[in-house]
């Protein structure tokens, strides 16, 4: 089949994608890991073509007036060309996730059972305008011997063509099947794409909850995905005060239009009159304004610019800017209901020097991530070294937290015999002794 | 919170199972399987009022005429009863599959990473007429630290409610939140139930196919369940015949309702001569109808009663009957490629001496169980040494094939710092060193 996919229709595509994916799910280590080595070669040795194809679509987003933070998004120069390259070289330095026995045990002396790691198959990503997102996701999905079906935003198209198509042919070339990857590139090919439930295994959405929300009411294929990202940070009675303000104004300021940023603070109320004015200084210091309940606007009552009243709507929101809400709770138990209630189970923390207290909490908050005495801004794939990630996955099937390599992996069930059969099993002519090996 | 919920909808029973989710996640080992000690110690003790409540449903059953293979399900006699029990012994003796570190990283000096299993919350169980199913159900549930939502079969009722009633009473009374399980006995309350997306986090329904497919779609709930269990066994040429036919016959015959029975045998071209006769005369022995494509008609011109051609239907069709379809394949290529285009991912053979070729096979063939030289009847939580199973899993996701204990487990990720912030990372004071420990 020719790398030319532009006269088929997506379910085609998809379906030449689901063939070739049973043959990458046997490629070895080495073919893989060969050709992302010849990938990222290829994509350094063509970085002024990507640069030129990037600035063609700088140039649209100027003409479009696009919003600043999306143009920023959107920059792909020779500097963060190189940074993800760098990623790709530390995944190919990762451990194959694949092909490892997770269990291996003698149902009988000549019935040997292994549970092995393999592939998923074929995984359909829908991502934003960042172009490094179509590096990162094709190396994690090629790596793990996933085949993906990409759609990236209509912003990159010029960056994510270029990018597809020496990735592709790098992959080709070092003897990956033709369709081990491919782009799609309008949003029509994207509800297509919902469709091929027959093809595609695994959708990835990235991108705001309404976005996602709508991929998994429009299609019969799993989705994996994350919610709101309405994390918090509880300050114990036993909290270090000056560790507490340093956690949570990096929480939230250090990028606060991230998913991992916090959004509610809840402070026990041992600790509020020296936590909150000191927090507060912080926080106004770096221009974020606080939502509070009755008791934060009672001990900052002086405080500049005033505090503004917390709804049970705060509670409930991501604000993804500089606002955070705080609340004042009697103990530790209230502050785990809160969050396990108003939370958005991704990733939350607890500054606490109290080793008991930290176990409870750690053990009470059902959250992808539970942290203690560091930012929720750790919770990143890159950060946990996965090496790199598709997304942060809120719900609890299947990948929780950061989705790197073993996200994209599952196993099947080796069983060999010698002519067992259950008849004998069933009869009690034989009987099964169970061994872990 | 009283036991009785006879007043309450099952919006506000999900509701106040989830509340009590969150405790039991973090009950200890000893308590969950005393709980379970104490469950097995009361059903053996009150056998007698469990046999009278069957012995109504099995009234009851005869009045409605019920089929004898419903009829034989729902028979829940003394020895059914200590068989199931015995179930709950061996259950509470493996190994807790929650608070298991399956990761440990020190991403930084003093930032460690660890990976813990965990239970899901509140899995919602659908099950059919067989009352020990209740018991293993819960049972898995309880082990795995998860509230269980359950619905039994209506033919089952007088018994179900009973079961269900001493392991309540026995689990609240060692200790247990009170609703760590729950029964739901109409219809209308499983319509009920597929609505509280925001308390119930998986849903495992057991039944047809038809069936599973239309809990997904009215669901926002995950669904862990399986469609068709369209199972192969392939007779390669280096097949040893004696094996292949004894295989093939217990596959079929041993439990041929069951989804695990083969529907398709395929048989290299070079050994069909021999193979087939002798095939033929073992399954005719047995009852059991072989379709076969024209080549096996050929070589079967003979037989006794004739061979019925095989159409492409046949080939997708789940017989769970006295029936299989055969088809003479050319080499090993096509018989992988005829199972991963036809098959259900559940569970596919090969017979063969051949290592070579057994390891392609294993390799190949996209399925939750692939096995070579024995019966596609041992994909079985029981058989696999699982304890039991909630079910089998033709998904990919989570769990695939029979579904034990870690199939009813997640996990977290808890980070614990020392006053850690992104910032320190971003701006190159400090940096990673990740190291597993």
């Amino acid at each position: 089949m020719s790398g030319d996919v532009g006269s088929l229709g997506v379910f085609e595509i998809a379906r030449a994608v689901k063939r070739d994916s049973l043959v990458l799910m046997s490629a070895s280590l080495a073919l893989r890991n060969g050709a992302l080595g010849a990938a990222a070669d290829a994509l350094w040795a063509r970085r002024a073509d990507i640069a030129a194809a990037n600035e063609r679509d700088l140039a649209d987003g100027e003409r479009n007036a696009l919003p600043l933070p999306i143009m920023k998004r959107l920059l792909f120069d020779e500097k963060k060309l190189s940074d993800t390259l760098q990623g790709v070289r530390d995944l190919i330095a990762l451990p194959d996730s694949i092909g490892r026995v997770r269990l291996e045990r003698e149902l009988d002396s000549d019935l040997l059972l292994r549970q092995v790691t393999c592939p998923i198959g074929v995984i359909g990503v829908i991502f934003e305008s960042r172009p490094d997102a179509l590096v990162q996701i094709a190396s994690l999905c090629l790596k793990s011997g996933n085949c993906a079906i990409l759609k990236g935003g209509s912003e990159a198209r010029e960056t994510n063509r270029i990018l597809y198509e020496i990735i592709h042919g790098a992959g080709a070339a070092a003897g990956l099947p033709d369709n081990f990857l491919r782009l799609l590139e309008s949003r029509a090919e994207t509800s297509e794409m919902l469709g091929c439930h027959e093809s595609i295994d695994l959708i990835i959405p990235r991108g705001s909850n309404a976005f996602v929300r709508y991929i998994m009411d429009h299609s019969d294929i799993p989705v994996m995905g994350h919610s709101d990202g309405i994390c918090h940070i509880y300050a114990d009675k036993a909290a270090d005060v000056e560790k507490a303000v340093r956690i949570i104004r990096d929480s939230k300021v250090q990028y606060a239009a991230a998913c991992n940023a916090v959004e509610t603070v809840l402070v026990h109320e041992d600790i509020a009159r020296e936590l909150l004015p000191a927090l507060q200084k912080e926080l106004a210091a770096k221009g974020v304004q606080i939502r509070g309940d009755g008791r934060v606007i009672d001990i900052l009552a002086d405080a500049e610019p005033a505090i503004a009243p917390a709804t049970e709507e705060d509670f409930a929101t991501e604000y993804l800017d500089y606002i955070v809400s705080i609340k004042v709770v009697r103990d530790e138990e209230e502050a785990i209901a809160h969050i396990n209630h108003y939370g958005s189970h991704h990733t939350d923390a607890i500054v606490t020097e109290d080793e008991a207290a930290a176990a409870r909490f750690m053990s009470g908050v059902d959250s992808a991530g539970v942290y203690r005495n560091c930012s929720t801004r750790f919770a990143d794939g890159f950060r946990y070294g996965l090496g790199a990630e598709v997304g942060i996955s809120t719900g609890k099937l299947h990948a929780r937290g950061p989705v790197g390599l073993d996200g994209l992996t599952t196993y099947k069930y080796l069983l060999s015999g010698n002519g067992n059969i259950v008849e004998d099993y069933a009869e009690g002519r034989r009987s099964f002794h169970f061994r872990d090996l």
